[in-house]
């Protein structure tokens, strides 16, 4: 028999409610060291059954996490106050796609990648990218305004977020977003929804704006000289690069050389690579941006021709083991997501070394280059008290350089003692407000964003 | 001797205080029927000055209403409810722009083409292009998120906001948005100055970002045979034209008869004209888009051969002259801004055509036909009792046809009555919970936007 609040949860929802050990411990872990102490995992089946349980978690005063694919890594999605984990996995109608306006409607639960392969025969395609695409949600996508290599065309998942069915905080729904593919009536209020990691609504429907695939995608790859000055390589590129460039990665070295072991790898070297990503819509136009490129490259001082890879799908699945490779060499690490000015980035370079010697460990880095967007790794234990002083080290660095301690992956709750200087008093004081609003009880996610 | 509480105003500014007649009559008309009643017109030197004047009005109660180029169609500008009009035309500083970061910082008061003009020689571009662009500030832009033809490619001004510095109605000053190119931490308060109207924060700078300028931008113009269904063609040339199509707009017969009149203007004929913008990096690729575009007008059933203009400007002076031409025939008209989903809109044309009809009137439509939003144009006084019961009416009927008021003007004091049904309760009362936080003494711009 149940006692206290969850007695009368079962009652107040017509979705499944777990309580189960093993459904427990899956939803209490994401892919950050940070671990949750859930009381039930409930899969609601509708939008007024999310509304039903947002007034019964408002009545008994317990704490709702919304959680996707659970592939969050600062604790996004793990029930740190308790209380009950909303499953959204099971989310995933895909409605018809409008292909005049670009958009499609999804729910929650799907994929990143199952959209993206609805997509492709569309000739249609959704431009966030993040590493986690083969299993993060793109209600996950959305909290966490995620993105990966194409935000550098494409921008972060909030530009391509059209619309959003929400359940507040207050029990009410409420459609966000325009019918139309313009609008001009007041500020618009989605961004209660984008970034704000499941803080002050929960997501029940998105309208995504969809992009038309390119007719070509090539990979260009180039080794860099030792000492190349990045910020000013990555500058230069993203000044003047042709308009189809649609990515500009870097992986140090040490991940080029363990990703030059991949079978079938065949990447040119030694040292560390840029790969690049051109768009276009004819073999001629193709052409006629590698040769900008190739003039770019030399203008930048990158000595080595670039090798151009006609698929750049197999760049990209040997981009997406970057991580894998640093795993292997290291064990558990500390992968941080910071972004810093282009200028600031050799700075930053030179500070994450720092930061590893001074802690006796390797680092590596890898990342959005071309948005000053970077992830440096550090062969340390994430939960140990060495793990702990280098996040904080290279977090602070970011900041002291004009950057931000997330680029791409969110807050959580391991940088929520970032957010207030990174913010300032005004517009911290603002969010604050918005979340009083939007959540009264302060039901949703706590312990999470809000410092 | 100055009495109430306009008697310290020159005390708590260290700017401009006037009250003179022209001044005034000046400061209480925009490009709307509508007319204000200002009691003084600053125009503040700096942000902390700003901040004064604002701690000023809450002391004494007085509405603060900014001003740019006093170009708004709703009234957007116009001091309704009198107080001050803090006049930003002078804030005209375009600092370093940031090639590599594509970004640049700009005072609200620099006119949408001055800053066009001065990107030109840098191969960058703003792209958000209104009718008014040769007189609208950039202020103004943000603050109705406006928007012009080239918003089928690239989006309203929203999408290229990336930081503001305000000062709230608390008369705090607040930097908003990222200093990187990226960022994931929560959700960016910038929506308090896209599209609010001046209602929750004055603008002291924007940095907006910059797109990269295509190699060449073409003309393409072809005359629509009588009874095409227009929401056909949009659809078929939005979901299929080449990505370098930027602009797909529309001139009904009667304005594109007037056009064609113009010296040297040599537009194809006779009809209503489809004129569409190609952006590409090279002659082949143009040339390429115009072979692909020629045989989607096909399929949609266009039987000219379109027109190819190699300097796009020329079309668009000529195209910039529709609401000239208009004017000419009709005298002061009723010329509204709605935009409903593309296959509502030969509905839409039809609901025109019948209101102007039974108001015994002309009606004209021009607009930017690839994402819906159209001008329906009246013959009638705007501040006639005939005009009102047209604008109800279009705006009802786009509304029934699942659109919006407001494609790109935005609501000022003419729409507000619209705004309520539009939101839906629950984001209204967001809006308005956003509102009292921004604004607490409500005397940001009073009776616009909210209803």
């Amino acid at each position: 028999v149940e006692s206290g609040p969850l007695a009368t949860l079962r009652a107040a929802v017509r979705g499944t409610v777990e309580r189960g050990e093993s459904a427990l411990a899956a939803a209490n872990r994401d892919a950050s060291p940070v671990i949750g102490n859930a009381d039930a995992v409930v899969r609601p089946v509708d939008a007024s059954d999310v509304a039903s349980l947002v007034r019964w978690a408002r009545r008994e005063k317990v704490p709702l996490t919304a959680r996707g694919g659970g592939t969050s890594l600062d604790g996004e999605s793990v029930p740190v106050a308790g209380g009950v984990v909303v499953d959204f996995r099971e989310w995933t109608a895909i409605e018809g796609v409008d292909a005049a306006a670009r958009r499609v409607t999804v729910g929650p639960g799907v994929v990143n990648r199952t959209l993206h392969e609805w997509l492709t025969p569309l000739g249609l395609f959704f431009p966030p990218n993040p590493g986690s695409w083969k299993s993060s949600t793109l209600g996950g996508n959305v909290s966490t305004n995620a993105s990966g290599p194409r935000s550098f065309r494409y921008g972060s998942t909030r530009r391509w977020v059209a619309g959003a069915d929400v359940v507040l905080g207050t029990g009410e729904i409420a459609r966000l977003g325009p019918t139309t593919l313009k609008r001009s009536v007041g500020p618009e209020l989605l961004d209660l929804v984008v970034g704000s990691e499941g803080t002050l609504a929960l997501i029940t429907s998105i309208t995504l704006r969809l992009a038309k695939a390119p007719a070509r995608r090539c990979g260009v790859v180039v080794p860099l000289p030792p000492g190349a000055r990045l910020g000013r390589i990555a500058g230069l590129l993203a000044s003047e690069a042709p308009r189809g460039v649609s990515a500009i990665e870097y992986v140090d070295a040490t991940v080029a050389a363990a990703l030059r072991e991949r079978p079938g790898a065949r990447l040119p070297g030694p040292g560390a690579l840029l790969l690049l990503e051109v768009e276009s819509d004819s073999e001629s136009a193709e052409s006629e941006a590698l040769v900008a490129l190739a003039s770019r490259f030399q203008a930048a001082g990158v000595p080595e021709s670039p090798s151009v890879l006609p698929d750049a799908d197999r760049m990209w699945s040997l981009r997406g083991e970057a991580g894998a490779v640093v795993a292997d060499r290291t064990g558990p690490s500390v992968r941080e997501d910071v972004a810093v000015p282009l200028g600031a980035v050799d700075s930053l370079l030179e500070r994450v070394d720092a930061i590893a010697r001074s802690e006796g460990t390797e680092s590596h880095v890898y990342g959005h280059l071309g948005q000053g967007n970077l992830h440096p790794t550090f062969a340390l234990d994430p939960a140990s008290e060495g793990g702990r002083r280098v996040r904080q080290a290279v977090l602070n660095a970011a900041r002291a350089l004009g950057g931000t301690v997330s680029g791409e992956h969110g807050v959580g709750s391991l940088k929520r003692d970032w957010v207030a200087e990174e913010l300032g008093p005004a517009p911290l004081e603002l969010l604050r407000a918005w979340k009083r609003v939007s959540d009264p009880d302060g039901i949703l996610n706590p312990g999470k964003l809000l410092p």
